[in-house]
Formats: structure tokens, C-alpha cells, sequence
């Protein structure tokens, strides 16, 4: 076996705490540092790596050493009307933001049956699931939007002017994990691509074209090039949507305003996020809710599976699933970026925690 | 030339004039006949005749006279919290029920910034881009949710259980027709199925699967078997989303639960949908707004073409195109259909008024 593809095990802890100290060696507040590192965790633990922390760590380092992410960005409300509301992130780390967008549609939602709350100037924020599933925590069904850098050509072009743009809804249910719903509007998350070109892999066809607008399998190629949209003309358009919703209306950048979040870039992201909530218990007794919602997961995974299928499962469920296997067993991670890690810390003075397994 | 396969053109006045008589006819109110024929009329200017008069017309009165709708329903507010509201439709026709919700939407949103508004107990309504952008037309966001009867099988399985639940987001523009997004979550809606089966035509590879899973291009198959969700997966988790939004939590029937709106069917549809207004004004100056939309839209459509490509259209454009062509020129309809109508008319006492052009 080449070094290289083994595979370290770390503790959840070992991971969040790494993290955590790396974005306090760079300026990060404790409060901050620690709300950011969760949600790359939580991503980490569900399984979603191309959303975890060991890919976003490094980069959202070295945005920071580079000024363009305010370490200690402060959000705060600008405007507040109640049902909705707009927080200026302040260029700060996205969770940051998107935290207090999540606890004020909750606040927001309880009071008025339902909450949209938009983040302006933020930055890459992780998965949408994180926030939806902390909405749906409290008895309420969450919705979250963002958009995100150009990397996608509007259906009949073939430069990327959209992001990947992602939305989520999570739903509570009674004695389970939410039923999470988080994806991209791409065929695939950039995310995955990224991941793919870093390990040297190829892409499924399908994915992406280059920048001649051909269909590509090299992960390089298609970071050049474009990512397709899920559904075709359908995915573009709700790519569109979200913009429109997480950029055009939160008052943040849009399409091409957008800046990029690998590469020598010069600009802040300025992201913008949508955060919906809305409060089950004002339709109808939540208990109820609960009821009726059983009552679908049963009789729709008692439908008849197709050939070779390994059975129906509900959004989130699979990561679900993972995370509790991982919060037990560790997480999983291969050699090299924990060697990348290892560097990252040697540089900014913080120690990674030794792995279980090696 | 076949003459099955000649076109009669009417009159946008003509059609509309028919079908609101036909369901005088059947016991509907003037008031609702016409909100009804409004509906069918919309989508059959904007060239969407899958959800159009001409093939809706001939089912709404066939399930009307079977006792199956309530022609005499009175849609009224079961529950109202100001920002979220129920509206039970009574059994009353589709978009009875869900032009009530549009306007308690745009009011409530006037309001408290923002409204969802879900209908109980109603039927199929057509298309959700004409309450959208009914809703876009006051200076709003209109989001618009329904499900509908099972069609497609879950990810995984092979039998249907849910529908091709179908979601809109309209967003107005200064002075061009709204962004008007509105798909199934299928690869197709059923409604070009059925156009397809009726008119003996095949449908695409990739559209559906036949009764024992296998796939087909078959249309009549493909009624009996299930649809298969746009993006795989991932409109799987769309459509149980919606199904959840506009189901379980409007109080509506769900999933197996909701009445065929074609066969031999003997309950009534139970069909939910969930209208959600956004005001624009209550989050950036409505100008403003409109300024920022039209910046993205000149950069988006200046995005180089990919060879062969007619052009970048924005989600609703070619639609809008059509329905100026057609409220000109005229509403082809196939003569086959003309002859359907004409003798639904004979048998109701109505008269179907002449084609301009035959």
C-alpha cells in the first residue's frame, strides 16, 4: 500500500479542537473560532468531507492571513422589521454569520409563525444542512439558502456566471434526526470536484465542461471550465432563484460580484445566505405534525425497492447514519491531509492531537 | 396532410369564454368559473399546454359532474395567525382555493414582511407559475408548493408514491414579465405524459419506468409505471420536501394518500398546496431592488454562448414570448381537440365559438 492512501483516525475532539486553535492563532475569537470549527465538524461526522473540516480549514487560514476574511468581523442587524431582517456579516467567517441568522429566525419564528432572515457580506458558510438542522432542533421546519462564487455557465452559455448555489429544508421529526434536505444546484458540489482534483481523480462524465464549453472527466479541467447544472435547464434556473433570493434581495454580491474562495484571489467573497424558519406549532399542534409525518416515512419506505437497491432512504439519513458511526468510531481521514493538517498547525504554533489508529 | 392533424386557432376570448360557461354549467359559481377558466387560459397563452385549458377543461368537468369536486366550495380561513394562515378549499377547484391564498399572501406580506399561506382539502390547480407571479406582480416574491397524486417512486423504490410535486418562484422585474421559475420535480411533468399518450406519441429515455421498473419510452406505460424524479436524488428529496410543506404540514392529504386526478377514481383529490410572499420593500427599496436585478440579468445574458445555442433565456422568457404571440395570433389547438371540446360543449349546452383560423 503506498503510504500516502493510509488512512488516520481521529476523535471528533482532536479534530474540533485543532481547528478551533488554528482560527484563534489567526485573530478568530474563542466564540467565533469555536461556532466555526463546530460546523465544519458536523459536516466532517455526517460524512460530507467536501464540506468538512479538513478541507475548509486550510483555506479559510489562509483567507484570513490574507485579509480577505475579517477575523474579528462583528455581525450585527441592519435592518429589522421583525418577520424579517438583514445582519451585515462584516466579512467575518461564514457560521459566524449564519449562526445568528439561525437563532434570530428561531426567535423570529416563535413570535411571528415564520422568519426570513438574509446575511449580507459574509463568506463561504459550509453546508446548508448545518443550519437547517439547527432550525428544525426547535420544532420548526428550517430553509436555507446561499449563493456562491461563479463556477456555473447559465443554461445556453458557456462561462460560469452562477455558483453552485445551494439550498436545504430541514424537518424535525419526533424521536429521529431531521429529515435534510441540503444540495447543490450543480450536477455535483463543487466541493466534490475539488476534492477530486486534489486527490488526482477523475470526475463522472456529466459534471462538468472545460472551458471551451466540452465535456470533461478531469477534475482540473472542469475547475477551469464550468460545473452543469443538476436537471439541466431546471437546475439553472433554481440557481438563479437562490441568487436572486441569498444575493439579490439580502443585498450581498451576485453571479460575477462574487469572489472566489480558492485561487489568487484579491477580493472578499461577500456571500450572501437566506435563512428561513417557520414555526410548525402555528399550523398545526406539533405532536400532530409528528404524527403525520411518521405516518409518510412508514408508508413510503414499505414501497417495493427496485432490483439491487440497498432500500429508500430519507434526506440526511445516510449522513445520520455516519455521524453517530463516527461520533463512536472517529473520523476518517487519509494520510497526506493529515499531514497537511500537521503542517498547518507547525506553522501557526498549534499541535494536531495524535490519531487513534495510524 | 392527416386532417387529425390539422390546427384550429381561437381566440384567447373564445376559449376562455367556453370553458368558463363549461363549468357554469356543472353548478360553479360565475365568480369561480371564471377564476378557473382565468387559470387554464394563463397556461395555455404561455404555451404550457400540459397544464392548459385544453386538457384540463374536459377532466375538471368530467370529476365535477362525478361529485368528486364540490362545484359549490367555499374556500374559507381555518386558521389564522397573521403570517401564517390555513385556507380549507372545501373540495373546491384548484385554483379556487389558491387565488384566495394568493391574495391573503400579498396583503399579509404587505403587513409583516412576509406570509405562508397553505391550502387544505383542494384540487389540482394548474400551473404554479401563474399564482407566482400573481404574487410577483405587487412587487413581491412569490414561492408557491403543491403536491399531487403519486406518480413517482422513491429514490430507491420502484413503485410511486409520491407526485411530481411541483415548486414556483416568480420575482418581478421593472418593466419585462417576472422571473418565473416553475417545474416538477420529475424529469417531465406528468401532464406532458399524458399530452404524449393521448396524442400516441413516444417520450424520451430517462423520462419514467413501466409498472416492473423497467425503463420505457412507452407514454402509456410510463402512466401505469412511475416518473422518474429530475436529478435523480436529489428531486426525490425535493419532491418529499414539498410533499411535507405542502402535505403534512398544510393538513392536505400526502403522498399515497392524494386521489389520481385521472381514471377511474372515486375520492376526491385532498390535494395541498403552500403559497409563501415575500415584500421586497420590506428588506431594500423596491428601485433598488429592480436596479440590481436588471445589473445581473444584462451580465448573465452577455455570458458567451456554447455552440448551438439559441440564446440565454431567463427562467419564464420563452413563455412570455408566447403568450404575447398567442394573445395576437391566436391559441392553436390540434383539431382532434377542437372536436373533444366542441362535443363537450354539445353535450353541456354550450356552444364552442369558431376558429379564426380552420
Amino acid at each position: 500500500m503506498d503510504p500516502l492512501d493510509e488512512v488516520c483516525v481521529f476523535s471528533p475532539g482532536t479534530l474540533g479542537s485543532f481547528a478551533s486553535q488554528c482560527l484563534r492563532a489567526v485573530g478568530v475569537r474563542q466564540s467565533d473560532a469555536e461556532a466555526v470549527s463546530d460546523a465544519m465538524l458536523d459536516a466532517q461526522l455526517r460524512g460530507v468531507d467536501s464540506h468538512g473540516m479538513t478541507r475548509l480549514l486550510t483555506i479559510y487560514v489562509e483567507r484570513l492571513e490574507a485579509g480577505l476574511i475579517n477575523p474579528k468581523g462583528a455581525p450585527r442587524l441592519v435592518k429589522d422589521e421583525g418577520v424579517t431582517a438583514i445582519v451585515d456579516a462584516d466579512n467575518s467567517l461564514g457560521p459566524v454569520g449564519a449562526s445568528l441568522a439561525v437563532d434570530l429566525s428561531r426567535d423570529r419564528a416563535r413570535t411571528f409563525g415564520a422568519a426570513w432572515i438574509a446575511v449580507m457580506h459574509s463568506n463561504h458558510f459550509g453546508a446548508c444542512a448545518y443550519y437547517g438542522n439547527q432550525v428544525a432542533s426547535d420544532g420548526m421546519i428550517g430553509i436555507v439558502f446561499s449563493n456562491a462564487p461563479p463556477a456555473m455557465a447559465p443554461w445556453g452559455g458557456r462561462k460560469p456566471y452562477l455558483g453552485t448555489n445551494p439550498m436545504g429544508i430541514s424537518v424535525p421529526r419526533r424521536d429521529a434526526p431531521p429529515v435534510s434536505i441540503d444540495m447543490a444546484t450543480s450536477v455535483a458540489a463543487k466541493g466534490y470536484i475539488i476534492l477530486a482534483a486534489s486527490e488526482g481523480r477523475p470526475i463522472p462524465p456529466g459534471w462538468a465542461i472545460d472551458v471551451a464549453g466540452r465535456a470533461t472527466t478531469d477534475a482540473r479541467e472542469a475547475l477551469a471550465g464550468s460545473v452543469l447544472p443538476m436537471a439541466g435547464h431546471k437546475g439553472y434556473a433554481l440557481a438563479l432563484g437562490i441568487d436572486i433570493l441569498a444575493g439579490v434581495l439580502a443585498g450581498s454580491a451576485f453571479g460575477q460580484g462574487i469572489g472566489q474562495l480558492y485561487g489568487a484571489q484579491s477580493q472578499p467573497q461577500d456571500v450572501g445566505h437566506l435563512i428561513a424558519a417557520i414555526d410548525i406549532a402555528h399550523f398545526l399542534p406539533l405532536e400532530a405534525f409528528y404524527d403525520r409525518l411518521e405516518q409518510m416515512i412508514v408508508e413510503m419506505q414499505a414501497i417495493p425497492l427496485a432490483e439491487d437497491s440497498p432500500g429508500i432512504f430519507l434526506p440526511g439519513e445516510i449522513e445520520a447514519q455516519e455521524k453517530n458511526r463516527r461520533l463512536e468510531a472517529g473520523i476518517p481521514v487519509p494520510a497526506r491531509v493529515a499531514e497537511q493538517l500537521s503542517k498547518l498547525g507547525d506553522r501557526l504554533g498549534v499541535r494536531l492531537g495524535s490519531p487513534r489508529i495510524s
